[in-house]
This record gives C-alpha cells, sequence and structure tokens, in this order.
C-alpha cells in the first residue's frame, strides 16, 4: 500500500470536495442551470481579486493560452515590451512577444535570480515607450519570486501596462491587482486553484482595457469578444463545464479560509520547508524564494526525486539546463501541514539512503515542526 | 487547511477506490446484476480466508450482530463455554453468552495482558465438558493479541469450538480457519475491510457446522437460513448493497496486495509507531500488542488526543476505566508508511507542546524511520 501524493508544481492534489463535483453527471453549458453557476464563479472569482470588475475571461485552456491571449489582444506589431527572463516561463513570454512581432528588451537574470527593481526602472525610464513588462509572480522553474507590487508601482507611474503570470501565483499570493497595478493578471486551474488542467483567467484593468485592440489576429482568444459574452453570463466557445462546476469550489474553499489566510498558509508551508531542507544539508535554489513551491538544488535531485517517489512523494524535477540538479516541492493544492511534514520525511529517507547517513533522519522534521509550532504559538 | 486522517481502530480511512463505488447509484438486490457481484465477493473472501467452504455468511449488522450469531447458532442453553476476558471484548463475549444461558467459565485477565495458554490448557482439562473458547484475536481495547493459532490448536483436539471475534484481525492477520483450527471467524466492515460500517461476516468450519442448532431462539441471525440463501447467491433478508459493492474493491485489493504481504504491513507499521512512541518516553500498554492497533498508556492521553486532532489525527481514547489514560493509534485502513510518519510528527508535536520540551521534535520520527529503512534494505 503506497499513496502517491503530488507535491509538484502543477498538476495539484484536489480536494474531495472537488473530485466529488469533477464525479458529477455533466450539465450542457447553453442551459440557465450552468449559467447561474458560470456566473456565480465570476462573483467569486471578483472577491478574490478584491476588485468589482468583470474584465476578466476564462479560457478553456492552459496557462499558456492566456498568455498568448495577454499578448495578442493589449499589444500591436512593433510595441515595445520588457520581459523579465529568469527561468523557462520568463522565456515563454519573450517567445510568444517575439512570434506576434512585439520588440522586445528583454531583463534577462541567472536562473534562479529575481528581478533587479532598480535595473527594471533604469530600463523604463531608458525606455519611455515600453507598452507593458511582461514577468512571472512566481517563476515556477526556479522557484524564484519576482516583486510584482513593486512592478505594479512602476507601470503604474508609466504608460505601460504590467503584465503578470500569476500562475503558480493566483490561490498561493493575496494578489489584489487592481489596487497592486497588475494590469494583466494570468491564472491556471491545475496550480493553487486545486483543479485538473484545463481553465485559464484572464483578468485586465481598466488601463488595459484602453488597449484592447484588432490589430493582432485572433479568434479563439479574442478577449473582447469572450469578455463580452461572459459578462452577459456565457461564452463565445464551449467552456470547460466540469472544470466550472469545479472553480466553484475550490473558490469557495479559499474564499472560506480567506485569501489573506491562504498566503499566510502557503508562507508558512515553505519557510518550514526552506528551514527543513537546509538543515539536511541541501540548498534552497532561488535568492528570493516564492512560497508556492520550493526548488531544491542537488547533483542528487533525480535520484533523490526517484526515492521520495517509491515512499510516495512526486515532485517535479529541474527544467532544461538544470536537469537533473533541481528537484522541485510545490506547496499549492490540497496539501495540509501533515502532508508537509510527511515529504520532509521521505525526504529525510531518501537521502539517509543515498548518503547511507542515519543521522539524517528526523533532523528536517525537526526543524519542520519547530517553525509551524512557533507560528502557532504567536497566532 | 487541515485534512482530517482516521487513526482509530473503525472506522477507518476507506481508499477512493472504495469511496467511488460507495458512490455509485445503488442496485436493486434482487437483480442477477447484484446475484454476480454478490457470489463474486464470496469467491473473494473464500480466497482471502484460504478456504474452498461456503460456510460463511455476510449480516447487515455491526461485528456485535455476528458475535450473538456465533451464540445463539452454534451453542445450547446451558453450554459451557470458556471466556477470555482482557477488556471490553472479551466482557461482550461474556455478557452475550450469559444473556443466552449459556455457563461461562471467565479467565479473566487484566486489561492489557494475554491470554495464558497454559493456563486455559489447563481450565480446558479440568472442563471437558466445554463446548467453546470465546476470545478476541486483536482485543481492540487494549491493543492485546490472544494467540489464536494456539487456540486453535488446543480446540482442535478438544470437541470444542474455537470461537475467534476477529473484528479488528480479519484484513490484518493472514488468518486461515481451516488449517488453524478456528471453527467460528468473525469480522466487521469498518476495520480492515476498509469500508464503512454495517457489514459483519461469520465464517463457521464443519466441526461448527455439526454445532448448528435451533435451540436458542433467532430470527435475524439465523446462520443456517442464511448461509442456504447466500450459497445461492441471494440473502434471507435485504443485504447492505452498497457494502456489498465496496466489499468487491476492497477484498480485491487486500488480494491483489497478497494476506502475507498485508499481514507484514501491518506489522512493520506497528512495530515502527511502538519503537517512535517509546522514543518519546511514553509506554506502550499491552504485554503482547496486536499489529491491527497500537495502544499507549499516559496520564496525558486525552490532553496528547486533543492536540494530534487539532493538527489533524485522529485517534482513539481508552475505554470504561481506562478512559483518559490511554490512546489508541489504528494501523488499519488506507494508511500508508507516510500517514503513519505524519500521525508520528503529530504526535511530538503534540507531546513537545504538554511538555515544553522542543527536544522531543524528530526523536519519535527517527526511530520510525530506522525500522522502515531497515525493513527495506531486507526485503
Amino acid at each position: 500500500m503506497r499513496k502517491e501524493r503530488l507535491f509538484t508544481p502543477g498538476p495539484v492534489q484536489i480536494p474531495e470536495r472537488v473530485l466529488k463535483v469533477l464525479g458529477e453527471p455533466i450539465i450542457h453549458h447553453r442551459t440557465p442551470e450552468f449559467k447561474e453557476i458560470f456566473v456565480y464563479t465570476r462573483e467569486l472569482f471578483k472577491r478574490m481579486v478584491d476588485s468589482p470588475s468583470e474584465n476578466f475571461v476564462y479560457f478553456a485552456s492552459s496557462g499558456t493560452g492566456a498568455m498568448e491571449a495577454a499578448v495578442v489582444n493589449f499589444f500591436r506589431p512593433g510595441d515595445k515590451v520588457v520581459v523579465i527572463n529568469a527561468g523557462k516561463f520568463g522565456q515563454r513570454w519573450g517567445e510568444i512577444a517575439r512570434t506576434y512581432g512585439l520588440e522586445v528588451v528583454e531583463l534577462s537574470y541567472e536562473w534562479g535570480k529575481s528581478v533587479d527593481i532598480d535595473q527594471l526602472e533604469e530600463t523604463l525610464n531608458k525606455n519611455p515607450d515600453t507598452k507593458g513588462v511582461l514577468f512571472q509572480i512566481s517563476e515556477t522553474s526556479t522557484g524564484a519570486y519576482h516583486d510584482y507590487k513593486a512592478i505594479g508601482r512602476l507601470c503604474k507611474e508609466r504608460d505601460c501596462l504590467a503584465v503578470a503570470d500569476a500562475i503558480t501565483a493566483l490561490g498561493v499570493y493575496n494578489i489584489k491587482p487592481e489596487e497592486e497595478g497588475i494590469d494583466i493578471l494570468i491564472g491556471g486551474s491545475q496550480k493553487a486553484l486545486m483543479l485538473p488542467p484545463g481553465l485559464s483567467v484572464l483578468w485586465f484593468s481598466e488601463k488595459a482595457q484602453k488597449q484592447l485592440n484588432k490589430e493582432l489576429p485572433k479568434y479563439y482568444f479574442d478577449v473582447a469578444k469572450e469578455v463580452k459574452k461572459q459578462k452577459e453570463g456565457t461564452t463565445a466557445y464551449t467552456p470547460a463545464v466540469s472544470l466550472i462546476l469545479g472553480l466553484r469550489e475550490s473558490l469557495e474553499m479559499l474564499l472560506e479560509e480567506g485569501m489573506q489566510k491562504v498566503e499566510e498558509r502557503h508562507r508558512l508551508m515553505s519557510l518550514a520547508t526552506r528551514r527543513a531542507v537546509e538543515a539536511l544539508g541541501l540548498r534552497v535554489f532561488p535568492e528570493k524564494p516564492a512560497i508556492s513551491v520550493t526548488a531544491i538544488y542537488s547533483p542528487q535531485a533525480e535520484a533523490i526525486r526517484k526515492e521520495m517517489l517509491k515512499l510516495g512523494i512526486r515532485t517535479a524535477g529541474g527544467q532544461d539546463h538544470l536537469k537533473g540538479k533541481l528537484f522541485r516541492i510545490s506547496h499549492m493544492g490540497y496539501l495540509d501541514m501533515l502532508d508537509h511534514l510527511s515529504a520532509i520525511g521521505a525526504l529525510e529517507m531518501a537521502l539517509s539512503k543515498l548518503e547511507n547517513d542515519p543521522t539524517l533522519l528526523g533532523k528536517g522534521v525537526k526543524e519542520f515542526q519547530k517553525v509551524v509550532l512557533e507560528e502557532r504559538k504567536i497566532s
């Protein structure tokens, strides 16, 4: 008997409450019944991002689809954009932007680093015609955090859109895009929204709305067409019905917990994990770690992952040039404190076996427990 | 976010595979469709107890119902029976037997003790007219093990039925009643069969079959009537349909694992738990612990249970005079190694908080891990 626990940064462990709904008979999407649910999920989403605006759309697509939608709906060929590239997903922003003929000014960082806000400000000052800054809040490939609030502030002062890929940040951080100067916010279902893959969301500000245009070709990812329909409680094309039904549950769960508490939970679990990992002599990879996923550097990454999987913990590996050198433990999805404790326990067992060092046993768990108990004492 | 994990000795954690079936639309019990499933579960059960005999019945009842059925179908008023009483469930055997006018010779032991086989042999020698020995394989209230194979051997030589309450032993130990001289074997669904409560099973040997009689009153628990029906693939009264559908899954799961491996799994988890508990300075309560449930003595039992529950682990307390002095961690049901590790982690956190002793953190987990890794090295 061995249960597999998904500690991967998407897909994630899905709550029973959501699974139950996903298993229910499908309803047709052109019915008052579905419309009511659809509209209700939009109300919930507005509460999650703390904004009454109806300017957002769901797509039946992965998160990358919504990234493409951001580029083709809010920019024009030749528009200058600054891309923060410090990992696989920053790189993706550049690829999409170039595909559509945008002029990309790339702020490249070594993988594991975060954006240097002063350098970004300088770049924006040097390029006053910049139409957007494209970045990740959490760069999933390296576990790095980019200070989205600082980026939001810089863009707010300028004629420039802050375009946040929040695919592994929405449902983790208590993001308030309107207040925080984020103009486009993108999320994906299979991350902290605790759903199967296949649904993305794109929220946009009033400032972004003014930039909506038809210059770049699009059909499926036409935000203007889609948002008009969705404001009326329907969709331009067939929606991902089951995922919308599931979204109702997962958004309710997040809101019942409260977005501030949700952020605190991820903060605590990631902190306790980092302390445990360091106690075991491993190195947390990113300089400024995100709270959604912890990336750990080890030349033995693949062997560790394999041993952990045997014990019931599925982690993610490194991507591209970090393949075999990183393993990543996600904090998103339906994972509670004891799930995390068991992941640390499995990591210790894996390491102790690989390094033939029984003194590692209990060492990480102890640090993990200390952090958790300390927090419980405070709150 | 906090998940509750049932570490109680019934009900237990139910596998997703079983839950899925329990959630399916109900089927009618007088249909060929149900009959086929019913007969199939009987085939599976025969494989589990390693006997081709059709001499067993399912009841829609808790395990106690099947205990009563054992008394009223296989004994007569005035029959002498030896009851092994070393806990709440041994006591229950005495109560049922006396209710129906059997003559009870009670071998009483302090709670936590196990049967003294020499003393039992002596008693049987002194009482050659003993018709049955009524006992538990695992005394759930104290976590004690009674050596059922030794009892089986003693009864085999005599004109006496070995009547085993295996409610927390069936699906834990690789019990082969025919080979091991057990004449009546009783199980309950909500224990190691990994189902909700409401289904019991009573298996009986050829020797027991000869004792089937109508002298004591019974209607619902009429084994002769029920076994005739069930051999034909039906039931005398409405069966617990969903539980039978679930039983198909849980028996398949147990048989896929293999009953020997199932026993080894419980043996390992209980051993690792005992070592962890002792490393934390606590005392395992029974002299000869069963592998289905670990009972731990502590004057702080209730406070420990409360703290563990806050962290997501539901344990059982002590019963009767041991209320407040015992807590019990079950190893039955859908709980894997990492679930157990997390329970030990929670226990440490609870203790360290109550005793204000951070040195306890990681201490039990370490011992737990050592036992598991040692076993993995061997096998």
